[in-house]
């Protein structure tokens, strides 16, 4: 079956690619995804991976088909390295920033946006982040204050309309990861690391990490202690080990959160857990609908068409 | 050759096995060591790695050889457990807590050290520290104070006299193998990690790490944000995730550290940078010998016998 579409919306991150077709009015007409994340592709991959994606969607008018695309395929060693826009910036500038990668057949025309960058206070990069950063601006008209972007490395961003004035970089997932797979606290979690002792575990890290987040270095290696000493189970040190790490980016981070709730955009499970952490730290946290915010996004960039 | 001793010190640890073969009157007459630490070994493997490195050395007087050891041996995966003795705890009390593996042959007697633990104010453990401070102690008698000892596993104690009041452990080192192998970072130190830019790097990450010991979550990120933007080498980058680290831990440990230099125990590299970062912080760490410490623990320890 053929689809006909406006054009398409496509978040390309390092793990996934998602695709949505977007019909004349704006309206969704077809989800479609592939595990054919950046992390799995070599260069010449890419064009073949979205080929084979939308190989039964045409374009509503004549020509080619627009597909416009943000996330890690923008990133060096991804499809077309998109260079960053620079915060302080204006996110309804990203269109104007992006590149546009070639594609054999003439019947797709990609488009990549941009990553953004800062150099003054602090070296730091992002990829995808900043077209849902534009999403939320746009479903919140208003919006000022700092946004949470739980994950593998946790974004937060200070966001005064569709302006980014700044933001930051957590490798919390990550180090979750690393620690739980290669250090020797993995010697704590063999076993049912998902067990009902999980969400006591992680109650106690997230207060020990909310309580004195300089000590992380330190606290990180009761996790084995406990383990030996106390006869935790691998479920408690999982919970242990994943609130200690979320208690001290949130704790860390608690300078920048006033009275209005924190928008949480990650993944449901995610930021149900940083809503948790938030409300231990006497602030609040409103998780978001992830991909309604990067469908915002995506619409949003190409509407600031120049 | 057959070498004549009184007793043989022992430091097994994971990665290596190191022996000193003690005469009458206290002199090292032999030195001898193996690449076959805990880490390598099967419970099974241990009397036999100790026979190897023992072969051509005989008792002084009749009898099976005294072989005392310390370290990781006595850890729960190690040859045979040698519970801990708990914090607060007098290390004169080390060998009351030893334990002794049966060893084949009965021309050898192996006795192994307990480990120290600590579960009030915060559980840790330690295997091999302990015997170091019991050393430490008795070449610097009265000492009384703050002790830091490099590493993997870092361990920080307070000591008074022999007497062992509270310690922690940073998971430094781990954390910097980790980190430098198996994260995103690892893309920053494609090259040669020990070339010339590196003692800047350390300086800068020591300074961030110093400042902000709460902020490590994020700053560890900047290691690869300053490649990607700043055109950082790797030897700049791995010399910053090394400063960065030690900067945390020891700014994380600053009140604990008075006017008195902090000695320093562990390779002789280590103690050199941990040295400079407390002079950045204001204090003083003093590089002890490590093998002269650990040698003097085991000798203490012996002679304690009740």
């Amino acid at each position: 079956m053929t689809e006909i579409v406006d054009w398409v919306a496509v978040d390309w991150g390092t793990s996934n690619l998602r695709a949505w077709g977007i019909g004349p009015g704006g309206a969704v007409v077809f989800e479609k995804s592939s595990p054919k994340g950046m992390g799995k592709l070599t260069r010449d991959e890419f064009p073949g991976a979205l080929a084979e994606l939308l190989e039964a969607v045409a374009p509503a008018g004549a020509g080619a088909l627009d597909v416009l695309i943000c996330g890690m395929a923008g990133a060096r060693q991804g499809w077309l390295e998109a260079p960053y826009l620079e915060a302080p910036t204006d996110l309804r500038g990203l269109l104007d920033g992006a590149v546009r990668p070639a594609m054999p057949g003439g019947r797709i025309a990609p488009v990549i946006l941009p990553g953004v960058c800062q150099k003054a206070g602090g070296d730091n990069v992002m990829r995808g982040e900043e077209t849902q950063l534009l999403g939320l601006a746009t479903l919140t008209p208003g919006f000022s204050g700092v946004v949470c972007m739980p994950g593998t490395h946790s974004k937060w961003a200070q966001l005064s309309g569709t302006r980014i004035e700044r933001f930051s970089t957590a490798m919390t997932g990550e180090i979750f990861e690393v620690l739980r797979t290669h250090s020797v606290l993995r010697h704590s979690f063999n076993g049912d690391i998902d067990g009902p002792g999980r969400a006591d575990g992680f109650a106690a890290g997230a207060a020990a990490g909310l309580a004195h987040p300089e000590q992380l270095l330190g606290t990180l290696f009761q996790v084995r202690a406990a383990s030996l000493l106390s006869g935790r189970q691998p479920d408690w040190c999982a919970g242990y080990l994943s609130g200690l790490l979320v208690g001290t980016e949130i704790g860390s981070n608690r300078h920048l959160i006033g009275e209005q709730a924190v928008p949480l955009i990650g993944s449901p499970a995610l930021c149900a857990l940083y809503a948790q952490v938030l409300d231990m730290a006497g602030a609040r946290g409103e998780p978001r609908d992830a991909t309604e915010i990067v469908l915002a996004g995506l619409k949003a960039a190409r509407s600031f068409a120049v």
